[in-house]
């Protein structure tokens, strides 16, 4: 069972910075190139309708699909009827309290903010280098979904188990203010902010700026505080009005 | 087209071992897992003969296939009888003088070494995260193929047209021991290494090892030396040995 105290989950989403970084940096040595988010323009004869990063992610996700991957409760899908998994997967017990965990899928929000932290981190134009743009797209909204996911759901019932008379009478007034106010712990989140800033650098400290692109820190670190911690406190939120209870608490 | 010269070929190939650094850095996160490794035990009720680590890498190349990844000729496909692409790729002229590109094609290789050196940079042990573990096999794999037959067709060419008269002797006489000394270059060969060992330490110089498995430089610069630049060589002999003339040499 994934040990429920704060300090693993808080290690756990410290370690999953590296990995969005990493991705991003990634992502960032092509251009923005704009066709690969405007509809009609994927190539694909057969569906003229998405965008080639739409397509992308359709088709990466059905693949995850089959391989169990949203079995896993901080792995929520961006698309919906996705084919079964035709694996085996054996999920231990998770400690979460919620019957259906896509109540807390942020994953639409997710694209819609990528959208404009690409834009900040890519250099402008177009390479044409379409293909791998989306695949690399592909691999950075997941590592930030998951991040957003599994803060969002792991660490309220982690809060809740902390205080559950307080959180229980806040819960049965749907006073989400209050429990915004009583979630939030601003010190850790400054913590992270300096500690993400910190790792950009540290990451690209030696690169050579002649062959690779360089990511700014700022972008990702606006990222981080206007949308990755605030949605994960209102993915926190929605989990605890959407918990069930039980005997145990 | 392509840029065929050295320094821009070059500057490439320092640019994409970022990526295979980071990706490999990113499987560490989890143990060795052999299981996914071993066949029949991959929880596919389908598919029993196959590894789940085989099964996750063919279902990724369908889809890459799908998306006209295998147009391009330094992404050699792993798997063969892949799908047709569903989508107009428009590739740039290459520069490259070979009919067949899967003539140079170096991935059942990359598979068997990448097996020592996921071995190498893990941690043993089994954390039963077999689906995280192969995902990122796939896409550490993916970078080091990329990285080899870039630097084997496109090098190989650039050196050709360095000196095509030396190359078309030797060519002629499929000496592959003169081929291999002509193309040489040891001390590039010892600046890739100091610069991959450089970067794998500056990209992990702040981890919090708390919270990250950190990758240790030598297993990852004895790949380079051992397969990953010797492979390239092997890879540019070949193409040279498969190369059409035409009236511009």
């Amino acid at each position: 069972m994934t040990e429920l105290n704060l300090d693993h989950i808080a290690s756990r989403l410290e370690g999953l910075e590296e990995t969005i970084i990493h991705r991003l940096i990634d992502r960032a040595q092509w251009c923005v190139n704009e066709a690969a988010y405007a509809p009609g323009q994927s190539g694909f004869a057969s569906d003229s309708s998405r965008t080639l990063f739409e397509l992308r992610l359709l088709h990466h996700e059905e693949m995850d699909a089959k391989f169990g991957r949203f079995c896993v409760p901080e792995e929520r899908p961006f698309n919906s009827g996705l084919p079964k998994p035709l694996r085996t997967v054996n999920i231990p017990e998770t400690g979460l309290r919620i019957r259906d965990v896509d109540r807390v899928n942020f994953t639409s929000v997710v694209l819609s903010t990528y959208q404009l932290l690409l834009r900040n981190i890519c250099q402008d134009g177009d390479d044409g280098q379409y293909g791998s743009s989306v695949e690399h797209d592909v691999y950075a909204v997941q590592a930030i979904a998951r991040r957003l996911h599994y803060g969002a759901l792991y660490v309220a019932e982690c809060k809740f188990r902390g205080d559950p008379h307080g959180y229980r009478r806040l819960i049965k007034e749907k006073d989400q203010e209050a429990l915004l106010e009583k979630l939030t712990r601003k010190e850790v989140e400054d913590k992270i902010i300096a500690r993400v800033k910190e790792k950009v650098k540290s990451l690209q400290a030696k690169v050579n700026k002649a062959v690779r692109v360089a990511v700014k820190a700022e972008p990702i670190i606006v990222y981080y505080r206007d949308f990755l911690i605030p949605l994960t406190k209102q993915g926190q939120i929605l989990y605890l009005l959407n918990r069930e209870s039980d005997d145990n608490g």
